[in-house]
């Protein structure tokens, strides 16, 4: 059965690449998404699946209904593009100025909709259903996953699975973890008023820049000195910014930054000490500040049991060697929020291109991968599927 | 004689006051005046001077040659204007948009001219000469003084005098100081060059925002522990710019600022000091530096005898209470160029409005004096050329 | 057979608590033991063992053969004390002034002694041999490990296991993991040397304690900038001092601290940047500096198939819910020497008194543990021992 | 009459010699002066002078009445030695252990009780009256000064002049300047507690060796960035003691350290910056902080008339180019109390040796000067007191 689908994706795989091309020539970015859910809704509709779109605001979800009634799995992939300059010479480079599928999600995306036509044509064989969940607006925060929850996608959804094509890891290497995997991913900026003088007579003045270099070594002290070592934790300021001229301390400064942990703990720790770090390194020079922490996806943890679950079918596709238990990372995925709401996993598939040198990493305008990861990806998907509604495991009512 | 020529000043303030006015409203930036220098060559050829132009590029030097020989008295006075928007509500506000005189060179010039008209009609009294010189581009490194005075205009000059304007001291006050008086002002851009990376990953780049603020306090402590309690100087960093998103750390960060002495030695400290600074700082994390110190305007140092002389003269004209000693400030001028050549000092007159409200100070979008000032500062300078060249000093041959 | 041997340990439990509490009376500081192990070799020598005393310096070697050729399997116990001054109130507190079992060697010791009396008892019924290493010295850097092991102690040895009471877990609670458990543990120590000067004129001297603050802050980059979020790593100066009056800035100031990591990359990287951090640091002042580092115990890195070989052990004789895997600890123990030349894994056995009020953290004055414990390890010892030398495993000839 | 004085200065000048090396032999320490101010007593009591002893504590007073009434002059001498060994090679070398008269007092001293021979034999010449203050332990805040003026030692004065020997000037050339002439001279202890913890587990405690680093660096902005560039300033940190050993991050840190200003508002201004900063920074980490800061010595104001009259004997005496206006000095003297109760000016008068390589500093345990010194002095003193007790000021009734 599983053997027959897999040959089934096999011969369908040319257009899925060809589906994956033309969302690589017409990327679309987060929250501007108009024709590419379109295409998806299309596609899926094409199959007899019950199909809803403008989920959450701009997401696609198709219902595939088994022949008997079973457990519903969900399977996730994402469909939002990246404000880069696609660099590549390839044919199939972008044709939007600025706008890049510069992180798989077009292969994603075909890859899904690619394990939705082989389950659909095998429907009656399934003790359950699979809902397709076609998310926008990944990259940027607050991220798609949320809404598409809030609109109901998660609805009567028992486990869900997800995938990431991994540009730096070779074709087929499957990576997984249990627990914490990516990161709680949060966003902070601190304006820092001072007072504005002549430069030569500071003394007038409160310096912004003085207090704002202070705070951000001070910073530096919740990771060295407040966290845990052993609970992974970054606080990055990206941005300090103030002051044009040669002559005049300016009014202000403002520093922007991001903090990733994997515990909650620590983020609550984290987020607190700034404050507390902020307000009171610039009362030290009277200053004042205003300080404001968004928080952006909730760390991505992984069930321990379905993790063990897609490791072993993955073993058992691929074999041992292909396998690996990775470590988290400090970036960050709204997968996460899926994973709140029913157990789950997300892992990692590697999809490096055969030449070194062409090999550059997720976000990079040669950004590329092997296609070919479409295929690794979708069988474990379809057994995963076939796993959860062959009608092995207990069938709620 | 004196009094007779004071009367006369009075009787041609109101012609002053006019073409003070009508620089107010056709002000013109550094190195842009083109009509300022027109009109003021106007004004002193009618004199009867020998005018020369374009001096040093835009500058005017008028001679007024006296009945007999004697010593050559330098007069100066500085004509560009500033960019800034005039936002007072006057009757000749500035007619040009954004470009403003908030500083007084207007007045500086129209008080000139009428000395130069009053001495012209008095020359043949006058054992000596005078040489009126209208400066250009005083308010922007490395100023309009430096070369006027390569190309010439000091040439036989024995002495010069000059004199500011003071928006926030009341009408008249003189204000001397002998020494150094105002700065050595000079300007340093520092740019880091780190290594960008994403913002979860620090490990991998260099952070260039965590050495520049690194930097910005190292360089506290030039002032704070290795310059002389006792020898002024002030390091600003002014302006400190470097990234833009949350999440990626950036390349490179860009310090700029200014550093203010009185003292030669010190000034050479601190130099040298930032780029020692700069440098190691940025060593220790892996950063690499690019250092640029560019020397402004040197300090403005007045000759003891001359401003003891001005400061009799002051005495004598406006009475004890009128005149003070004063500190230096960490200001800079150009005057400071001439002042290299030949003894003189540069002196403050006060020409606060009358209403508090509606003193601003210099450089202020709605910053004005009384013009009555112009009177002051003419009786000084025509006293200080009668005593001068009135033969009682000894007379070079 | 192994049930005989848990009762028969019931049995001499008594007499193992007198030994536990007579070391505990009169503990003996690393590096000074003398007592301690002639009792040790004593109670061995009895046994009928071949014992070999002042093993790298003051250690003991105990050697069981047994019955039949086979594995060898060493246990090892430290038993040295700690320059804490007894604050408890127990009969047998220590009666030697600020010297103090506060760390539970003694237990360690007694326990040990417990397994080779009941394993000597049934020596026939071993096919191979185990190895008693009794260590001194555990508490100070280089430890006695390193030199126990170049005198032999590990010669012919193919296992080692080795446990720790733990104070504030639950009696018989066991914690193990895989892979690195506690810390490469460094130390460091660096003298800042500036020029010392009346506190009124900095500018004349070099500050030391300037200098040393910056470098105290640099040096927490290395933590928050430059190691992997995901590899643990603690840089903290321990000691600050310079200076003692209130008018003269010091000649010089001495930081010291210590380093702990799980990676020996990270290890190396951290080594080299708190040099590359030190040099910059004081030559951006003027100021020279003295940097030492010493490396100390390695991490403790636990065999994966020896941990889960104990795990399933314990989980045995105690239950599921008594074993727990367990984050590593950045604390650092000499038991890393011998893991690095034979497999075996270093595992921690609740101990925690049974009123909370009294439950005090290790090191501390009122350190305490339940005796019982002793049995605890005594049977993993002793399961671990008959697993291996049962038979069932293959026999090395 | 003033050059007959001159002449009997020089013939007893011996005796002061004699009794200058008597003191330096037998240095007594601030506080502790049993011996010193019972010689000088004996000295001034033989000459016939009113004398009061325990003028404050330990002061002594001398009284010599003019043949006319007139205004009453009084001349300063501190007595006080300093707690530094003695490495000279000199006949009269210290035979006190650790203790040494290493800033001059002996021989100010002795130049004093001179004048008090000189003056004493001449007092029916004197309009007006003489008071000679002695006073005890100038070198420890809060000094001799404040008590002996409370005890009266100034009823009656007019005027009063202090002259301090400097170690490394010209014999003879004499320093004055007017206003602010020494600073003024604080002290502050700040102590941090943080929360102790082992050093690998730093997020559990607070780090107070952190905290003052930062702290330290924070201080610097006071100078850099708080105080008006021209008003001198000084803030050091001179001790910064925290934590002994490589493991554990101690509980707390202690500072010490001193400020000097020159201005009272700028004074102020510190010691409220001083709090402030530590509060907030120390809050930043939550740590907590106790600050204590302790006013010295005002600063040395000296009075521009009187300076000047001072100056102008000295040109008279010693000639133009051996009397310099100087700089004031970062350095400390409770002569500034007395100058806060009457005008006057306190000046310095050179004693350099003449072999350039035995000139040491003050404070130096090889520090000597030209005893030839105190007849300067004493010239000095001899001819203020002529001039103002000689009836050509006029005479208050």
């Amino acid at each position: 059965m599983r053997e027959k689908m897999f040959s089934r994706l096999e011969e369908i795989y040319p257009e899925l690449v060809e589906f994956r091309r033309d969302l690589h020539m017409y990327p679309e970015l987060s929250h501007t998404e108009v024709n590419t859910p379109k295409k998806i809704a299309a596609f899926l509709t094409e199959l007899g699946l019950e199909v809803r779109t403008g989920v959450g605001e701009r997401g696609v979800v198709g219902m595939l209904k088994g022949g008997r009634p079973g457990k519903t799995v969900a399977l996730r992939a994402d469909f939002d593009a990246l404000p880069i300059q696609d660099e590549k010479e390839v044919a199939y480079r972008s044709r939007v100025p600025g706008v890049m599928h510069a992180c798989g999600h077009d292969l994603h995306t075909a890859g899904l909709l690619g394990v939705a036509k082989v389950l659909s044509e095998n429907r009656e064989a399934l003790q359950g259903n699979v809902v397709f969940i076609h998310q926008f607006a990944e990259e940027v925060i607050p991220g798609g996953a949320k809404f598409m929850i809030e609109d109901g996608c998660l609805e009567g959804v028992d486990v869900i699975y997800g995938a990431h094509v991994h540009a730096t890891s070779p074709l087929g290497v499957v990576g997984l973890n249990e627990g914490p995997a990516m990161a709680n991913g949060d966003m902070f900026e601190i304006e820092i008023a001072g007072k504005g003088v002549h430069a030569a007579m500071p003394h007038q003045g409160v310096d912004p820049l003085a207090a704002g270099s202070q705070l951000l070594l001070n910073l530096q002290q919740i990771v060295s000195r407040q966290v845990d070592p052993l609970k992974p934790a970054v606080v990055s300021v990206t941005a300090f910014n103030g002051g044009d001229s040669f002559n005049v301390i300016p009014d202000k400064v403002t520093l922007k930054g991001t903090v990733r942990t994997l515990h909650s703990d620590v983020r609550d720790r984290v987020e607190e000490s700034i404050g507390k770090i902020a307000e009171n390194t610039c009362n030290a020079f009277g200053a004042s500040v205003n300080y404001n922490y968004v928080r952006g996806y909730p760390a991505v943890v992984n069930d321990r049991a379905e993790t063990v679950f897609i490791e072993n079918i993955a073993r058992d596709l691929f074999g041992e060697e292909k396998v690996q238990r990775i470590s988290p990372t400090m970036g960050m995925e709204d997968f996460a929020y899926y994973l709140q709401k029913v157990p789950g996993t997300f892992f990692w598939v590697g999809g490096a291109l055969e030449d070194p040198s062409e090999v550059y990493p997720h976000h990079h305008p040669k950004f590329n991968v092997q296609e070919e990861a479409m295929k690794y990806i979708g069988r474990i998907f379809i057994a995963a599927v076939m796993e959860n509604l062959s009608g092995k495991s207990e069938v709620p009512q």
